[in-house]
């Protein structure tokens, strides 16, 4: 163990980007993720999982984040040079399971998988490098079927989660339309495919910064709170006006025809509304594009419609808690072979801060364990206690022994009423002599300290508190927390 | 997307030492995660979680592979140049959680954890380089009461997971006796640190290479198989014959008197004997060290005593699946100021693989989902078998519709019968203007094609597929699968 000088100790913190996570959000993931299991499994999905490492390469760079270290992956060097990243989705590693397994696999092939994906982002408030995906995919399923039932699947998540109707949306479009734009304005083809790709991502900046910052985005660029030299400046897609004007007509709404993509879009609509979805729940909306470079044709996106107020104070919409799309061509990357692929990811993080908002998760602890307090230490004594809190547990009520210094006994109470305990168990030599113990109600307690004034008349009364024989203690301990309701 | 010449592709393969999962066996680890968590509880524990990676200097190097890259860490730098590591285990993080928020934590602090923790170890068959620990702590706890806890608590969830009294062990000893014994043969104090971390992990390797293979690694050395030449060399401790044998004699389990850590043992041993825990289920042991350099006080770990057949066809005993002890050093690193705790970490791949070996998880997955076939292909048609799906899915049947390529129907009946559903639904134009569905129970239908011997007999019977009305679907479907238990 190093020496204990102060200047050779390291200092506690997380990473930057990197978070714990308290008993409150561990409990309320868990029930939010076993809801939304229950849904996937319910239309067929199974779980698979891969690990949180992959080859660099298998994994693609797929990111809208070409000016960061490694475009935004996490990379380390193996001890055979080879490099590995951390996985920075859950869709480009399902796609390299199944290429690897592609002659195993039942196609189509439907899976589900919740995990940790990490980006190697700008760390800011809010903006996280870990954070965890629930995902679905249907593998080897050419047709936007697939992807009207992703659609149908999100809808139904989020009323399974308590999110009312009217108070989500799925949007949907088809990356295909604005490609068939996008060849019309010239810039179709391989020379302009970065091109295409900054239009992709001024489109998708379109909650954020409205119409003026994607047009700017189209054009030249944008400086960052869009006034000249006030922050950064994001270099822009450098489309002329004509060029810019075609597209934002677009992503306004103005109607396009003779294109597959369109007709793609007609067919989900049909779907969805013929299973009894309506344009409320699923809405055909052309401004949706998703910030992912691999999708192929249709995109989705599931947002929350009800207004928070944002960390300036000003009343916004929830936005978006999950999306997906189309992804024809990433386990041909591997194969050669076209495997078409449809699904989308929830923000599991996002997606609970809403419920919460919604007061849809049940954030109430376990009942506080009953604590047992230490006050002879001998080591029948100890015993006797560690039989007590045995006792307990296998009648199934959570207990424990007080573990810390048990030398002062007011601290033991103090643990114990900090920890939100009901019951405090007290056995010193005269009880134990006579085959007694003191059981303190310290729900009942706290009550009534409110309204005893003295300490004289506190320790006259001992409120709250009883002594009953020692064989009665289950008996007893169980119909003072009935009394609090546990 | 990229070019698809084969030049070109990524070959799809997961990075050495890391695996992708099964569905059952995630449902595997699922079942008995939620089983240990529910043990956790009732004895008091609360979760909490610390985030994957850690900067280096705060996780510290307290593995033992110093001859690995990084010493067994994976390990990058951040963009501003700072060092951070992946977890090796789940405790060293728990240490910086809590000397970050000591002044918000109320010790003693008692939590639970499961998660991933990586090592750079050299990549093998079996040796798996990102796995998953589940881990219980109880941090500022002075007293062996918390220790003699951890062993009753690692015995009851052995016996939860259905492990019977005799098929496990609990052996428990402190690592003060043993410090003991190496100041007595002269290697105490700082200069003698190397020399006695080379004593520990011969002594951890009992049960590896026998006494003859501790005895080579405490003196000069041992190669590998235990025969000169015949492998790899590992550097011994360098004691002589004379330390040797002391420490040899002190494993096999002469007793040592009027050391500190003896009494604590004692203390152990008289509290978990009080609770009812007998040395079948709980034993003093000398011979267990722990690999692990942080450790200062007792040291326990979990042994599944039933034999197996190892990879080499030999009857062995299963072995270690949970482990710990008590580091009353590692807050202290970051704070200075002494924080005792102690717990221990569960090796879930490996407790997972024992109980499928003795039968104790539910491997069985869900009932597979009954397939709506796609007949036809026009807009209507598939709107009409979406809702078929969608009044299964609403009566609580898992259901999907068909979304491989639909032109050939044989191939739809194929992947219903290889996913092991039990009924698939089928309605090409005929039934749809008699307002009917055929129902094929596939189960049934298998059977019958045992016992049928020409195409021409098969068509006749049309073994196993009933005609019904569409209204009746959901009734009819649930009488097919209640037929197969379903």
């Amino acid at each position: 163990m190093s020496k204990n000088n102060k200047s050779n100790r390291p200092k506690a913190r997380q990473p930057r980007g990197f978070v714990d996570r308290s008993a409150s959000d561990i409990r309320a993931v868990e029930q939010m993720v076993a809801r939304i299991k229950a849904v996937f499994e319910l239309y067929g999905f199974d779980p698979v999982e891969t690990p949180l490492f992959e080859y660099t390469d298998a994994l693609g760079k797929f990111l809208p984040d070409a000016d960061r270290p490694n475009e935004g992956v996490f990379s380390l060097q193996d001890d055979d040079e080879q490099w590995m990243s951390l996985r920075y989705d859950l869709t480009a590693p399902l796609a390299r399971h199944v290429a690897q397994n592609i002659n195993d696999i039942q196609l189509p092939y439907r899976t589900y998988r919740a995990g940790y994906v990490f980006r190697n982002e700008k760390p800011g408030p809010g903006r996280f490098r870990q954070f965890m995906q629930f995902d679905a995919d249907t593998v080897g399923a050419p047709s936007v079927t697939a992807d009207a039932e992703m659609c149908m699947m999100m809808a139904d998540t989020m009323e399974t989660l308590g999110i009312a109707r009217g108070d989500y949306v799925v949007r949907v479009n088809n990356r295909k339309v604005l490609d068939g734009v996008m060849e019309t304005i010239g810039i179709g083809g391989d020379d302009h495919a970065g091109t295409r790709l900054s239009v992709l991502r001024a489109i998708d900046k379109l909650d954020k910064f409205g119409p003026d910052g994607v047009k700017a985005l189209l054009g030249a660029g944008r400086w960052e709170g869009g006034k000249k030299d006030a922050g950064d400046f994001t270099k822009g897609a450098g489309l002329d006006e004509a060029q810019t004007e075609t597209v934002l007509s677009y992503i306004a709404g103005t109607a396009i025809e003779g294109n597959d993509g369109v007709a793609e879009l007609d067919l989900i609509e049909t779907l969805v509304r013929s299973a009894g979805y309506d344009e409320a729940r699923i809405k055909i909306d052309p401004s949706v594009v998703r910030g992912l470079e691999y999708y192929t044709g249709p995109v989705y996106e599931c947002e929350l419609t009800f207004d928070v107020t944002n960390e300036k104070g000003e009343t916004v919409q929830f936005g978006s808690v999950a999306g997906g799309g189309r992804y024809d061509g990433l386990v041909q990357r591997f194969t050669g072979q076209a495997v078409p692929a449809t699904g989308f990811s929830i923000g599991v993080s996002r997606l609970m801060t809403a419920l919460k908002n919604l007061g849809k998760l049940d954030t109430t602890s376990l009942p506080a364990p009953v604590v047992v307090c230490v006050m002879d230490r001998d080591a029948d004594s100890l015993g006797r206690y560690q039989k007590m809190v045995q006792a307990l547990r296998d009648a199934g009520i959570r207990a424990e022994l007080y573990q810390g210094n048990p030398k002062q006994f007011g601290k033991q109470l103090q643990y114990a009423d900090r920890r939100g305990s009901a019951v405090a168990v007290i056995q010193g030599g005269d009880e134990r002599a006579a085959g007694q113990v003191q059981l303190k109600d310290l729900i009942a307690g706290a009550e009534a300290a409110k309204v005893i004034e003295s300490r004289e008349e506190w320790v006259e009364q001992q409120p709250a508190q009883i002594s009953v024989a020692e064989a009665d203690l289950v008996a007893e301990v169980r119909k003072i927390l009935a009394r609090h309701g546990n």
